[in-house]
């Protein structure tokens, strides 16, 4: 057991896993190599049809076997009908002991996803992220090793290093054609773009491309290329139109959650990160969207125009966009329908590689050149540590996304929170997990005041005349115990087995869950 | 020595290099796995800006040293300034031993690089191809072993393969940010894009981005991106801009080769490969120009609208994309300036990855999907073998470019050529050095008929009736050999050590040069 630089211990090796704890945020550095996928053989020109029907003939074409891993991504959210009839197929065929390796799940694949956990046809996840009931299941020790949760760009380095091997990458592409070129942006299925597969893509040894639009060679735009996919599986729907992509999200109407929202913008713009030419990212929470809608609105009317903007993308980035108050757009996932228009509309909306946008192990990426990022937190601590995978109850439920990579990126890192969720204190003494290490925050913003991390104090001049309400994050803290009716944070019980390691962004292990008991 | 398919002898090694004999267009399958280059890594976010002035800086910065391979993209063509430069500092410096890994080179770079060879800075070019002076020093056994000749596809598939490992990659991008992201579009160097550096900035150890160009974060498109790239070097000029990109490429004048290329249309319509949504591609030397331009008068004449285009793109294609006749244009070098304002403007122009375009050990590519190309010849023999890098005195001169990949890849591959290169024969009994084998080559079409590959009979009965002039190659080489007022080939005289490699697609070796004597 080693005391990490977040203070949480952490074990040399878990069920045969080395662990490397967490060395703070900017400290650890990759050795070796990337990984290296097998040489791949394009066949005599009379073969370039790579088209067959149906899942089942995909799995078989490419050699589907017990214990492989397989991979997919989560473009089509809610919607998703591909990984269903690729587990059902699976049980179907009697293949065994399956690793899933999703970029995210979803409440529509948690029925047929447990029934392959209870059949012995999916037997491990290598995530991403897990929520809902799967995370339960996780937490409540599904699985015989523990699960290891990652960020964004901690997915797609952990393929490049060959941390995840994916066997076989089922990638579902709205529009591909009969050589396996690709992309998210047209067709009934339409998601916007599909990168969270293109690591999956390059790096497998076998890639099956299902689409239930074929289009006339060569599809283009070509997010993955026909260079790395051996079999186009014609489907009847791999998604379900209606729940890809909300038609518009909603912002909050909370009096609270407005001024937060408010309060963040000014909060930036006051310490010089909003400006004529600033970047930002903010994400689809209804804080986050309400943020998004008061920037514009500062924009517009200061008479900036901000430099480049990466979503999660929504109506509201995609309104600055066409008010001209932001020069670029770049969408690594499409949360609505008007940011799936725009990237088919929009010259200056473009699509951005997930390794590009987060990946550490690269030489640069994208975070590391955003001004401000606005995040949100399930619970925050005095120490400014974040987490955003667990509530109290220690139950494994929501994604990191990314949060760890933007906030460690951007200049300016803001959480926005409310003090209580129900009758529990979000800011709190410690929280249950650290997924966001605190010396990559700069501020917190609550409906009761802003805390600045201590590390910033060259920000307090800045703030001081700005009329916002500088706090100390204890008071702030001591008024949620105040509000929740308690004097110290109640912690949950947990069982000493290890259920989940929380993987900071460069591969070492910020955290442990344990069992729920 | 081993018996090649094409009938070559090939040394089983030589200077301790191990060579595989060249086998079929379509026979050796590639073991292994793919080059894999060191994890890199992003610092802190302080560290963004990775721009030093001038090329000097950026070398030392990468630590370049004694023994390294160092590697060039040829987009400039012969407006390059960045490669003298690059060698010009390294005499400076020096530096000795290096390998020039560039993807082609040109006569502006010759009298530098004969320099560097001289002092030896430079010891070994690991080619891409060879001309003009540095064609014949090679010949002249200037290095003390002997290089590679490579096709487009070729030079990828080494690098993907680790047969070629680059040190340092030298990227001149017209456009390019603080972080690296860059393209070749826009600037005052622009040259339609830089494709020919993505594969040596994605396994290379270093990589520089030079640039006269710096503009707003994040550049977009991005060719290559900040993930690969290492130094930003800011210079003074990377280009000549006049002699970049010519202002417009010059169409045969000559009746016989214009008839050729009429021909050649003729020959591709009535045997089914020009057809509504068929695809195509020609190259930028006189009789190709003048066949696409007699293909979009086709299209235009039948009503047709062709399905894609791959090129070497000059004005004559971009005209039929803006007729209407040409669905997707693709891109994967600019030849002129109408080419680079095309892919500015038009929706339907897309940059094409060299990889994508025609590496074989990839799962796909889109030469395989090509209906017909037209290629010329340096010399062609009756077994329909072609020669693109010597002429018969045996000195290399040009560069493979495209010839064996589109050749191998499309439906339809047709040789054009004059019978006679001044008093030399064309059309010849074993030609001097084989490029191409004959088994990928349909049809040779002459101004004096044309000859299809027995191979191809299934064609005769569709060509019957046409009016084309139908002859045996056999009586195309006799009547060359007339006009030549020869009885048989005269073959050169050559020493016994061989200085050059002829490298089939595929990296098995397909013919070899001995020394010039």
């Amino acid at each position: 057991m080693v005391k990490n630089a977040v203070g949480r211990d952490i074990p040399v090796q878990v069920k045969g896993m080395k662990l490397t704890p967490f060395q703070g945020a900017f400290a650890h550095r990759p050795t070796g190599r990337k990984a290296a996928p097998s040489l791949g053989y394009v066949a005599s020109p009379d073969n370039r049809n790579k088209v067959v029907k149906g899942i089942e003939a995909a799995m078989k074409a490419v050699g589907l076997q017990d214990g492989m891993t397989i991979s997919f991504h989560h473009h089509f959210r809610d919607g998703d009908r591909l990984m269903n009839q690729v587990l059902e197929a699976a049980m179907r065929m009697g293949i065994k002991n399956l690793t899933l390796a999703p970029s995210s799940t979803f409440p529509c694949q948690e029925e047929t996803l447990l029934k392959a956990i209870g059949t012995g046809t999916v037997t491990y996840i290598e995530g991403g992220s897990y929520r809902g009931e799967i995370g339960k299941a996780v937490s409540n020790k599904i699985f015989d090793r523990p699960v290891r949760v990652r960020s964004h760009g901690g997915r797609v380095r952990s393929i490049e290093a060959g941390a995840i091997t994916i066997d076989v990458a089922f990638v579902g592409a709205p529009s591909a054609d009969h050589a396996g070129n690709c992309n998210g942006m047209y067709g009934p299925s339409a998601c916007g773009c599909i990168q969270y597969s293109v690591p999956d893509s390059r790096f497998a040894e076998k890639v099956v491309v299902a689409t239930d639009n074929l289009v006339d060679y060569p599809c283009q735009p070509i997010e993955i290329s026909e260079q790395y996919v051996d079999v186009v599986a014609i489907m009847d729907s791999i998604g379900d139109p209606a729940r890809i992509v909300s038609g518009t999200l909603s912002i909050t109407r909370s009096p609270t959650r407005l001024k937060i929202a408010r309060d963040a913008v000014k909060l930036a713009h006051v310490t010089g990160h909003i400006y004529d030419g600033s970047s930002f990212q903010a994400g689809a929470g209804g804080i986050s969207l309400a943020f998004t809608k008061f920037l514009g609105e500062l924009l517009e009317r200061e008479g900036y125009v901000a430099s480049w903007s990466m979503g999660g993308t929504t109506q509201y980035i995609v309104d600055i966009l066409h008010r001209g108050r932001l020069k670029k757009l770049l969408t690594g996932q499409a949360f609505d329908l008007a940011a799936v228009e725009s990237l088919r509309n929009d010259r200056e909306h473009y699509v951005a590689g997930v390794d590009h946008y987060a990946n550490v192990h690269g030489k640069g990426c994208l975070v590391n050149n955003l001004d401000v990022v606005v995040l949100g937190a399930t619970e925050i601590d005095v120490n400014f540590n974040v987490n955003t995978v667990t509530f109290s109850n220690n139950v494994l439920a929501q994604p990191i996304g990314g949060h760890q990579d933007t906030a460690a990126g951007a200049r300016f890192t803001i959480i926005t929170a409310s003090m209580m969720r129900g009758r529990l204190p979000v800011v709190i003494d410690e929280v249950t997990t650290v997924t966001t290490p605190g010396e990559t925050v700069d501020a917190l913003v609550t409906g009761y005041g802003i805390a600045i991390n201590p590390r910033r104090d060259d920000l307090l001049d800045m703030v001081k005349d700005s009329g916002l309400n500088i706090v100390d994050i204890e008071d702030l803290k001591n008024l949620a115990y105040k509000k929740a009716g308690i004097r110290e944070q109640k912690k949950p019980r947990w069982g000493d087995d290890i259920v989940a390691l929380i993987e900071y962004r460069d591969g070492t292990i910020i955290d442990v869950l344990h069992e729920v008991v």
